[in-house]
């Protein structure tokens, strides 16, 4: 059975998308913890991120620095945050999030409710400022 | 001036030592939240991650990569979580965590006191770990 994301990816759930490319897909997390908060995600399924291959993750690394710089241009924050954790959806995801203190990246928190215009808002501001 | 982490590489700072590249330090953090906390960083002084050129970032992980595994066969652990912050030491690095449930990487968490001779052994079996 496809992985939620894997239906995100092919469309079957619709999803704020920020970028692209032939292998990977970034897309705003619908429970963030701080506005701009985004996922990386390689296009393959595979479940726990250190099992890829070497060569898929370095690029999957460098998709989503690019999408790092363009979350820290359009949204104000001290640096773009990383987390890993990958206990809850079954398929590798890098979380960037936009931190201005330690405890701005904290899973436990409250998540944001932000309506479907401003999560366009976000998503386009993103991809209007990546390279 | 500079960094604590430069002067763990250069030796001036002791650390207790997991793996180490002619680009590359990894070494146990001395405040872990779980056993086997590792830290990975560039032996180049650089503030934020994403500022690293491309490529030796892509390098940076897969030189963790290949730590990571070496947590995840010495520790027991459901996974090994990575998380990037920065806003402590500006100096990039890629905290490695060995994790069992979302709730494991929580930097609020008290951190963990281990003495060290279990922190020697621990770096140890990591390294003897990591192929």
């Amino acid at each position: 059975m496809s992985t939620i994301f894997t239906k995100i990816v092919k469309g079957e759930i619709p999803s704020y998308k920020v970028a692209e490319s032939d292998r990977f897909y970034a897309f705003l997390d619908i429970n963030p913890i701080s506005k701009g908060h985004t996922l990386v995600i390689p296009k393959s399924e595979i479940d726990y991120i250190f099992d890829m291959e070497s060569k898929e993750l370095s690029d999957m690394v460098a998709f989503a620095q690019n999408v790092a710089k363009g979350i820290k241009a359009a949204i104000p924050c001290k640096r773009v945050g990383v987390a890993v954790l990958g206990l809850e959806v079954p398929h590798a995801h890098i979380h960037l999030i936009p931190i201005n203190s330690e405890s701005d990246m904290d899973f436990r928190k409250p998540k944001l409710k932000l309506d479907g215009e401003e999560m366009n808002r976000i998503a386009s501001s993103i991809t209007a400022a990546i390279e």
